[in-house]
């Protein structure tokens, strides 16, 4: 059992990083299987197809992410508009910490196969799209928070987290481009004063 | 000549499309060269490379974001946070009408590209950075003009370009991802007012 688990593990997380430091088209089974030390039976023992390799691949990167970026960034604890600040930093060196390894920095792996497979396969666009709204809904919650205590004022909340989660998708995007992590320090804190107004 | 214009252009339309509409590594020579009709000699006859197209294609892009986009929203005659507003509605427009004809909201082509390729291909990478740096200047030097008519505060104008060409990128990816290009319209509009101040 141990064993049968520490494969499928094993699959998952050799994907993962192949994923993010390349794309998802660019990795096949058998570079993944090889890397990883296993036979394709065995890989298809643990995932019916690619696709269902990529959910769970996604699965496994908003775990980490809410382990390591969201839970402690996001603690009620903190003050709500320093969550966004606390949840930039670190997101950065997340990114830096990745580009130092890899010499390229990788970008969100939820906004990366949006924009390389949305148009090509519902699935994996319906669980890039789940995987997004989960942080949207936590800059919502925030959001929430901030206008019941007066530090934000009566603004649409919902158009607000979708505003900043668009915003730190595109500090990403930008980053990655020009392969400079540092922007998303230089950049990133603004999310936080992006406001979008009720309208009617 | 002119046939052999033709041939390169015809082959620089459909591969432009086939690229924006699915993605830079869905897409081989192969099915370029069937869909366009031309033999493979002729291909490499004008471009020495999949690569070496990407690069036309970018170009190809750039000049139509130019003529369509940005030199009719980006007019002097326009007052300058004026201009954002009108760009945002042409970026509208077009990933509207490119979702009505093909079913998927296809997003920004330098974004997409650099999204799938920054970590792998340098030279797609410097492209793409290319590409949104040309946006990234000419928000730059609205930025500038509405500073110097006391439209804008006096801040780091440079810095306030980039966060607007990230919001946009994100806008987009957002709006892919959730194949929805309603929400460029209901979320564009705030980035005239992302502002990032001058430090030091």
């Amino acid at each position: 059992m141990t064993n049968k688990q520490d494969t499928r593990q094993r699959i998952l997380d050799t994907a993962s990083s192949m994923f993010h430091t390349q794309s998802y088209n660019a990795v096949g089974v058998a570079a993944i299987c090889n890397k990883a030390d296993v036979s394709k039976g065995s890989f298809f023992h643990f995932f019916k197809s690619k696709q269902d390799l990529a959910l769970a691949v996604m699965d496994h990167f908003q775990l980490f992410i809410n382990q390591q970026l969201i839970s402690k960034a996001f603690s009620s604890s903190i003050k709500p508009l320093q969550r966004f600040d606390d949840f930039v930093f670190a997101l950065y060196n997340f990114q830096n910490t990745q580009t130092e390894q890899n010499g390229h920095m990788p970008g969100c792996p939820f906004g990366n196969m949006a924009m390389e497979q949305a148009t090509q396969d519902e699935v994996l666009r319906k669980k890039a799209e789940s995987c997004l709204n989960g942080l949207g809904n936590q800059f919502l919650q925030t959001i929430t928070e901030a206008m019941e205590c007066g530090v934000l004022p009566d603004i649409d909340a919902k158009a607000t987290a979708d505003a900043m989660l668009s915003y730190i998708e595109g500090v990403q995007l930008l980053a990655k481009t020009r392969n400079d992590p540092e922007l998303i320090l230089k950049l990133g804190p603004v999310m936080k004063s992006i406001k979008i107004e009720r309208t009617g």
